[in-house]
């Protein structure tokens, strides 16, 4: 297999330039209560605010705007638990190409509406990233759709990185920035983009204690796959891909892990004193800032709210977990 | 009883001048896929996002910054289920003089915790307005605190008028504006900024069927206070006043009247796809359109998110009342 090229802040530019007329110029929100229970100063970057729920379309779009018509002609096609697929189905629409999407039948409901919304042709599967990959490598034998990786793709991390550069236009000067991380693409993305505008930024990833493959593939050096994820942040459970661990092996931090308990508090602290919907996987970078107060204290920190597609029906507050 | 005189729109700008280096300028949003359910083009001022989590604190900081010190010197108190009462004791606190506040003992928890956050004395009372009345003259006669109605004081619907105002500021071409209507403060402020800004346009008040004592009052063209209220939407729980029944009477196009599943519809929208935090009282307004399709059908709609303090323990969505 060919070594995939890792992206400059060169590609990220063009990135830019290409889906800056259809994305949407998120907002950077502040809260000072927020501030004064972590004794930090955060930078909220409101992705859940994108198209279709999360940062997952600048990746989709990016990556499908490059396709030439031919490679789009047989339309493209993913295998995700829903942002990305959602994303993708609307990139796909907006190519006036088809989107074959591959989802775990247990996806949260309200990304599978998403995805059926924006007209995608959806194909279940049980749950499992082998599943997952034999019922995709079915659908593209039938329908020859070109393959868009949820994180893996040199095109998607490149969109992807593009919230972290209006991220740090807007503030120039943070300390860090923290991402959650589940498959690497908005992780990597954000570390190239960062490092390339303030040389001396960190970057930092908070992951699910419960699905905690980056951290471990981090911290030892090799790539270690998820094993029976099981965390309230949908999104995680996914592994990072090979280009996307290699880019975290060199650009990255840090890796902090948090509990489900902190993920939901992190998640109630945003709605209630934010007034915003971030989903359970947005809330994961604070949970990790509010797990590890001494790396944050006192700086200046943007955090990336990846996305806001929640299941009303089925929310995770309970009154033990008040703050 | 000495008939109160109605603000003019130089009041609201005089109001305007002094709390503006305190407030918030929410930001308006909109959403295509809600203009595109209702066939409207709706224009949402945020002040969920404001300080305090509702309109309350604008109203609330211009009343109290207008008094003496020596007025002031007792103390401010109110009755209120809640975001007044909180708007009340952060504008007490920024004056430096105390709050006093009745407040209901089946309030919305999270409304409480609020108000003693903001470090106001709190007296709790029966439901219902006489509890409420009766309670709080025993407070003032112990404290000899400056009463600050939360709807019919002359100063607050000044305060209450200036989110009007700055969404016409920014959106000038409105066909109409909606607010919900409870005590009427919001609705008469808005009804009096908005009608001296732009003389032709609409301005209307949405209200839960369950507490419908503007709509009665409106409509009969005399005062009839709310009789055992009882809807999701917690702020909307009380009656006009003299005053703002003579303001809406004189200024407002129209009442409209909806259900408790719309409310919820309406507010499960927001939520969904806009991706805010907004309570039960706020979507009254967005519900109203649902409603009233025909009235609203491809017009300019200014609508006033009210608030945004909800009990994330105790949230109506069901899977039934899915859009």
């Amino acid at each position: 297999m060919m070594r995939q090229s890792v992206p400059s802040m060169q590609d990220i530019e063009q990135a830019h330039q290409r889906i800056s007329g259809q994305i949407h110029l998120t907002p950077v929100q502040t809260s000072s209560s927020i501030n004064k229970i972590c004794d930090v100063e955060l930078y909220f970057k409101c992705e859940n605010f994108q198209k279709t729920g999360s940062f997952k379309f600048r990746g989709a779009y990016n990556a499908v705007q490059q396709l030439s018509d031919e490679e789009a002609g047989h339309g493209v096609g993913t295998h995700s638990s829903g942002n990305h697929a959602a994303a993708l189905a609307l990139a796909a629409n907006l190519k006036g190409t088809e989107a074959h999407i591959v989802m775990p039948d247990n996806s949260n409901p309200v990304k599978k509406r998403a995805v059926e919304h924006y007209g995608a042709s959806i194909t279940y599967c049980g749950p499992g990233l082998d599943a997952r990959e034999e019922t995709y490598r079915n659908v593209e034998k039938q329908t020859g759709a070109k393959f868009i990786h949820p994180s893996g793709d040199f095109q998607v991390i490149c969109g992807q990185g593009t919230a972290a550069k209006e991220l740090l236009e807007e503030i120039p000067n943070l300390d860090a920035i923290i991402t959650p991380v589940g498959g690497g693409g908005l992780t990597s993305g954000s570390a190239i983009a960062a490092k390339a505008m303030k040389k001396d930024i960190r970057v930092y990833a908070g992951e699910p204690q419960m699905a905690d493959d980056a951290y471990r593939s981090f911290k030892q050096g090799f790539l270690i796959p998820v094993d029976r994820p099981n965390t309230i942040a949908d999104g995680l459970l996914t592994s990072l891909s090979p280009l996307t661990f290699r880019i975290i092996t060199e650009y990255l931090d840090d890796v902090f892990t948090t509990s489900e308990a902190t993920i939901v508090k992190a998640m109630r602290l945003i709605w209630e004193r934010m007034k915003i919907v971030a989903e359970p996987s947005a809330a994961v970078a604070l949970a990790a800032v509010l797990e590890n107060r001494f790396v944050f204290k006192s700086k200046k920190v943007g955090v990336i709210i990846s996305g806001g597609n929640v299941d009303l029906n089925n929310l995770p507050f309970r009154s033990q977990d008040e703050s």
